[in-house]
């Protein structure tokens, strides 16, 4: 059984506390949080002690491992004094907004033993999953182009934006990973577009974008495109479209049940797509626990670490470059 | 060119003018109502003369072949004349509400060697067709059960219902063939339920059922369920499941288009489905007219002829006895 | 928190267990089997003790309720004691495959204040349960029709079958108790056909059907068919359809995840549906465990109590009198 | 009875012939062809006769408008003749492929009083349409993305694409007339990335790509991107995906026919799409004819016409630059 800590209680921490404690393979160790009743709230659920501070826990012998789930500003630095504790992690996305941080942290921290994994969960999600399975395979021939559908339910608030990084960092970012997972190729080139149509003033404030459209591509010629909105009223929209020169796959969006209507109005209406990412990506979060587990178990890379994190946000730099100069960017002009 | 004359110029034989006159292998050769203005109507619309009289039509030598959409108290006295005059027919359905007329019938044309096809269109469904095709190509191993989702978008007006032959003989009668030719083996038990729901105080003084349920099943224990309902709100519902023990094949109803609609109530929600027989079975009719050509140009049986009509009728007979006495009717009582 | 014991360590009731450690307001008190090494597996898998025997979890203060999960032929005499004990159960269906020992049961048991609760699950589908809250709502206007397709992905092996009490009390008893909850009215007459298609010789001998077709009708008229079997092999089919005069809804089948693959041979082929009751069904016996504790706490009458669990087996029996007689049975005939 | 001439008698003359002819407002006057056997032949399909020559069409009193099916090099040539014979015309996309010739025929033809309506019959596709409509009706909100997939089912030969004008020119001016169409905007900047995938030494030497991304914005922001393939072996593949600040609709692939099939590896797999355009745009070709005949009859403006042609091939060319580039083209650049 693997020991976890878990650091950060707020609604993803206390997702991963859950996970952890209902794995097979892992025991929730302790939970940590700056707002000590949301640590004591989810202490008492799991029935364990919570930590008197984050010190106490990389300094625990009763801790084999920790999940990072806190600010995103903290990120970085525990993710160095994990290393230095010499305990593996699991580290929420983003590393760090700030690319030189980013780069110093990698820096630091070159060589590392223990295993580092960041949270790009939906590389776990089953559908998507089954897609690049797919491609492996040979189903779809060589591939050809990558179509990502990433909209969000409803715009955050104000301040959460504020602090965001923007659309590229914040949100794209996941999409990010996944056109790096999915084409099995680095990009090397960016385009990207963003508009301001769901809350223009507010976006214009902020110097932010609520709806933007992305153009990837590889050396070898390899096409993504990605379209984000903030606002899709219909449910998170999530979808996944692999094209090759022998088929196509698409991983679709899932619903709380396959009830279909039909009236005078309309035929094989459903419900609404989940409605976030904790509903959406149950199944992911609860694979990347055992992912984690496993390469902490058999001393394996994780399958997706602080590299694919640090260069998911060169592409974010990238993205916000495009979009601001009207024109291709090179990777090799960010990072 | 099969020069064709068509007797009756109702909807559904101004249908059958139209497909003829558009068919590259035949030839609309006259048209023939006792409603002169109808049939005149209909030649108008094709630049042919309409016949004076039925008797002109079989009379003509420039008339190779009859099509019957004249109504059905008309239907078993105009194939015994065709037959007499060597013309091959389609005749639509059902050769007569009465089992002894149509037994009389098929007495008197005992040995004709011209075709008479029977206007059994659903036979001709791409999605019907494909899906026997599937069983005949053992995509779904042994067949083990078929189900028969078959409903109207509307009743029809009382006039019309009071003179149908009630539920089973008039709208029941294409899944009884529907289901021989998709079990491809004879019926032997029939079980039928009728229901009284949606207009209950007339169809109990027309002795008739809106609503009904049906299982028959084969001598080696095949089974099938029909169900039928006078009044489908989204649609003319015309659905065909075959199960087997290595698979299954659903033929599934079409839309005007492929319309998709999502929002915050809703997803997938998609146009009704296409209205009634005509729309719905466009494509049958146009190759049942095909077929018909074939069948009279090659001096092959048709695809589905009087025997089968007969045969539809006597599954019929039997569910009427069956909903009456709440039983198994075998075939063999009837006929 | 409510401490639930469950009685039987095979495979469903160590997904109760689960369930229950998992749940908010339920804690696992302890678990007990006749074979120790299954219960002790449990027992160490939630850190809780596993009992000496069932006579010590009805003696035991610290046990507020049972979850009866042990073989058939133990449910009748359990929940007899249970009462006795007056500890609130939820009962894996069926009471018992003798209706004469449910009738006993039901006197003996006559007045019980404590909750008995059925494990009538599928009532708990989010699916099916969305198909009812439509019917409530008035969404299809009045019910005419219900269609219900359950089929299991492959037969049970010989031993399970010759003890299983029929297909008709085994496998449809849980589309009986469907049935009613759908129809939202008592069926009085039942029609029942049974098939020996998937393994004739076996089932001949055993005398049991491995497919099977059922409709049944209330007092009002609706109508209800059933169809049944043992070999799916596309995965598990369950399919509720409920159709009215103003509309219709369909709970769908349940897949992995939702994955299209398009190539030259087929579009939008997805998954095999989830295979089996414990993956398919895994939310509504999250959803049963939290009904159950809701009707605990607030001494509520249970969703589905004992007498629904009589009445399912009551529509059995008149299904195998049905396909034996082959006629309709009335439900008065039977009980 | 508008009197309409066919030009060209290859594959898409013969199939407007064949439409004019089945149209119940429309006559087919004469056709006419260089290869004077595709021209008798289309004329004794249809019983009239074929002309002599371009030049007795324009000058014949029996001939009501045209319909220019020839070679994309006459086009230009014949609208001017067209004009000045003041016969309305339904002109193939495109008007040319230099954008000069383009330019001098609208000079030409300036004031021209008789109609000139484009091929651009994707604007009368059923589900297009309806999703055009819906925006319309304020369905989705603000329209803020659009989403175009266009791809073919094969590439065409090596003949073919050294003459077409490229893909930008060729294939996506389609979707560009489709962006327009339906963005309800112009578009006021053009991205594009083309690359070489399926041929890749073919479309080196012949300086072409094969498969494409676009990125197209208004003004307002509004967003469109097209992607584009010369080779989907799962059929032709044309999608529309409108989305709005309150909801969504997807316009979808049509398939010959609903047949889905279940088997131990896959479920719900349908056939492959209709093969290509003459197929898929069935329903958009005949109401294409259909508009015509209005706009003449009723001399209103046709629903798309020569300034529309102009605009979508000001699109391809920006698209062209921007490829070439690496960078985002204003249409102002253009033209």
């Amino acid at each position: 059984m693997l020991r976890i800590a878990v650091l950060g209680c707020g609604r993803i921490g206390r997702m991963h506390a859950a996970n952890i404690a209902a794995h097979p393979r892992a025991k929730l160790a302790t939970v940590f949080d700056t707002h000590q009743p949301s640590a004591d709230e989810v202490a008492a659920r799991h029935r364990v002690d919570a930590a008197v501070s984050v010190d106490a826990i990389f300094a625990s012998a009763d801790v084999d491992a920790v999940l990072i789930a806190t600010t995103t500003d903290t990120h970085a630095d525990y993710i160095e004094r994990a290393v230095a504790a010499g305990k593996p992690m699991l580290c929420e996305k983003p590393i760090d907004l700030s690319l030189a941080r980013v780069n110093a942290c990698a820096e630091r921290i070159k060589g590392a033993r223990v295993a580092i994994q960041l949270g790009f969960n939906r590389r776990f999600d089953p559908g998507h999953l089954a897609a690049r399975e797919a491609v492996r395979a040979g189903e779809i021939g060589t591939l050809h182009q990558v179509i990502i559908t990433s909209r969000d339910p409803a715009p955050a608030p104000r301040a959460y934006l504020e602090v965001s990084g923007g659309i590229f960092r914040d949100m794209a970012i996941h999409d990010f990973d996944l056109a790096r997972f999915l084409l099995g190729e680095e990009p090397e080139e960016v385009f990207a577009s963003g508009s301001r149509l769901i809350e223009p003033a507010m976006m214009q404030e902020i110097g932010d974008y609520d709806t933007a459209m992305i153009v990837l591509r590889t050396a070898s010629g390899k096409q993504c495109h990605i379209n984000n909105s903030r606002k899709a009223v219909y449910g998170y929209d999530q979808r996944v479209e692999l094209f090759g020169d022998a088929g196509m796959v698409i991983s679709g969006n899932r619903k709380p049940h396959e009830l279909a209507r039909f009236s005078a109005a309309a035929t094989g209406a459903a419900a609404p797509f989940l409605n976030f990412f904790i509903e959406r990506y149950r199944e992911s979060y609860e694979a990347e626990i055992s992912a984690f587990v496993d390469c902490v178990e058999r001393s394996t890379p994780p399958e997706v670490g602080f590299e694919d994190g640090r260069k998911a946000l060169v592409l974010a730099e990238a993205a916000i470059k495009s979009a601001a100069e009207g024109r291709v960017v090179n990777v090799g002009e960010i990072g």
